[in-house]
């Protein structure tokens, strides 16, 4: 049997996501971030073109290491101003029945106890829709905004998302036991408080009573997304991811590592899936093709993914053949180590600048009319290891209409996507094709309530 | 001209928020709060009978006083479970065009700077429907919820709260001027940096950088509710409220008190509105109206206003003529302070019973036909000193689809509500009568930012 794609519209609720500037071309909507109608005209669309959910990115703080300053990004409407992903779901969720929506959010700096509600008013609200996209913050200024002098190490990061998982996973899994909610009018009993438990957590970095505000929603724990690269990103996303997002080449090399680290915490290699994120441009004709192409090259800013990518000089203001060490000297900035794995200390400022772009539009990009970026798409199923993509878009809606109405239905001809939603599930069963509920092999599942009999 | 009356469902996202045992009649819809479809079916009732706003309570823990443990209120399904009240609105924004929404939020657990965030979100998606019941939180089971091993103390729970308070005003109204977002494709500019600006807060309890990440939404800063009573709490809505909620009898006194104080921190005293929760059953005839009243008392519990009220012994297992002292040295429960201002310590167990019972039903309640509920909803508003009323829900959607029906257009006729919505009109428009930001003798005011002139 092919295998299935995963496919989600990756999106933000900003201007400026990912393709820098294109905010400006005409007709492009993504200004309307701000408009209810913005989203829900989304939704419709992604969802008549059977996408299987919309991943929603966030940061909590202003891109300002390029330039010295949040103006840079500013000017552009570089992932900022930005608004709530969160609050956008529920109005998705009241116009659709199928697509899901994951949600990023980061264990960095708010307290547990108030996600933990928040995931399950979303999954409740869904009818188990509901994905979390789990990050740790990296910002500087967004350390800044949550009373941090500076950004937490990494390595506490990570230590504190561990807790922070542990904290839901018992809120979620461990607080009510099924059949806790009895809603027996007769007796006037809503539920069985024998059923109900504190989680008394007490931690390096929380401390939670309990027991969780919520009702068991139909996913309890919303399916769990990860973004990884790093060796204790993938010690961790083997232990607890069920979908990993991953960028670049090299994703098979990831995939593995994330499989090996899956199995030796006693998981299946097959309980992670892996989505890249993807450019697919495509149009009935080759020449419509080229011309949209042609527009978003036309339209693309040359300083976004410097400003994205935290280039620690201004660099559009040195010739491109000055070398990166002489550019760096000039403006007396001690940031080499941030340009490490990109180029060389003496490549020229043209060359990183080149790179710097290339690299923002990812190795995985089709443009073509649909039989062939749908050959492109199996080729990375099949070849690279993936087993689905975020949608990067260039133009809201164009990118997710001409998907859906273009390579949605090759898809299904071939065997990649399923002849159409299946009614009622959630976005658990529709990633993994398991239950609705984590398996038993996931260590949130520790935290299940065992009554001990008598 | 008639005084207006400003009119809000009084709900909160859980099966039995203030009539308690009433989930249990047949049809009450409340045990489908975890149903998205609950909320637009609400929102769709209530903006056919021309509410001005849904007011959303909530609490961040279980009530675990009477009977020494939560399993009382989880039987009941008193106020637990319960869900997060903000991310129902934008599920109710999405199909419907006028009605506000009052979200209750608590200024003691959560960071200030995401919390900001996500009131520009739902302001922006409302289009300006928006508004923020500002609590401090009291159950001590929220406290350890929230890696606190007791409640906060009063004093410094509500200096916490003002300082919250200088640091969302700072983001809502000083971070971005008017103007900063121009939108100018042809130049390749979203923002004008110069007039974004860091609001560099640094002090007792918080530190926020900024800046803000939304630009500005319609009012900027939500229309402002609080809940009031104690003096301390006077002085608060004096300076800040632009609609005071406030309970019982009494409130004549109470909003001159606000009003003094608002007065004496240079605001109008015109500019606070008060609004107390009200019960309003009504059908064409005197008989319905007599077969409601009957079925509601028949199916109220009352247990539910004791551990409400958290009355701090097990009530319900004394004989009624014991003495209260006697019933709280039977339990050895040292807990008289709780039942100061309700009845005296020698008063008996069923008096207590009875006066909780009473107290939970509130001084304002009007049961009768259409024509009988008006003239007393004119009395209050005229004779009574208040503004305005959150209907208290018997029945989801009886309570509601009848006030819309009988009495909005009763009410429309005497002047006391408008013809029509005014079409995009913000919440604070409508409930103020002034314009859609805060006035400049609003404290918020002086945050904002003035250029100065070089």
């Amino acid at each position: 049997m092919p295998k299935r794609l995963l496919l989600n519209v990756f999106e933000m609720n900003c201007v400026g996501h990912i393709t820098h500037g294109l905010w400006r071309i005409p007709g492009n909507n993504r200004h309307r971030y701000n408009d209810i109608r913005y989203w829900t005209e989304l939704a419709r669309t992604a969802e008549a073109g059977q996408f299987d959910a919309i991943f929603i990115a966030d940061v909590l703080g202003a891109y300002d290491v390029y330039g010295g300053s949040a103006a840079p990004a500013l000017r552009e409407g570089l992932q900022i101003p930005n608004n709530d992903p969160m609050l956008v779901v529920p109005a998705m969720a009241a116009v659709t029945d199928h697509i899901g929506f994951g949600i990023t959010f980061s264990t960095s700096y708010e307290p547990p106890f108030a996600f933990a509600r928040r995931m399950s008013t979303l999954d409740h609200l869904t009818n188990g829709r509901v994905g979390w996209n789990v990050v740790t913050s990296y910002l500087p200024n967004a350390a800044r905004n949550f009373g941090l002098a500076t950004e937490i190490p990494h390595d506490t990061r990570y230590e504190i998302a561990d807790e922070y998982l542990e904290v839901l996973y018992q809120l979620w899994e461990g607080s009510w036991e099924d059949g806790a909610v009895v809603r027996d009018a007769a007796n006037g009993v809503y539920t069985d408080p024998d059923k109900v438990h504190p989680i008394d957590h007490v931690g390096e970095h929380f401390s939670v009573a309990g027991p969780h505000l919520s009702e068991p929603s139909l996913q309890r724990t919303p399916t769990l997304f990860l973004a990884t690269g790093s060796p204790a990103g993938i010690a961790r996303a083997g232990k607890h991811a069920e979908v990993v997002f991953t960028g670049g080449h090299g994703v098979q090399r990831t995939a593995d590592a994330v499989r090996d680290a899956a199995q030796g915490a006693g998981r299946d290699r097959g309980d992670v899936k892996f989505v890249t994120q993807a450019a697919v441009i495509t149009a009935p004709t080759q020449r419509e093709v080229e011309d949209k192409v042609a527009q978003y090259k036309d339209f693309a800013s040359e300083e976004g993914p410097l400003i994205h990518g935290s280039v620690p000089f201004d660099a559009l203001s040195h010739p491109r053949n000055r070398t990166v060490r002489d550019a760096l000297e000039a403006e007396g900035v001690d940031g080499g180590e941030r340009l490490v794995g990109r180029v060389a200390l003496d490549a020229t400022v043209g060359e990183l600048i080149d790179r710097v772009n290339e690299a923002w539009n990812g190795a995985f990009w089709a443009a073509g009319v649909p039989e062939a970026v749908t050959e492109q798409i199996e080729g990375w199923l099949d070849d690279d290891g993936i087993d689905g993509i975020n949608l990067r878009q260039y133009h809201s809606f164009d990118t997710v209409r001409d998907f859906g109405t273009y390579v949605t239905p090759l898809l299904r001809e071939r065997g990649r996507l399923p002849e159409r939603y299946a009614d009622g599930e959630t976005l658990r069963e529709r990633v993994t094709g398991g239950p609705a509920r984590l398996p038993a092999s996931h260590p949130a599942a520790t935290y299940r309530h065992t009554s001990v009999p008598a």
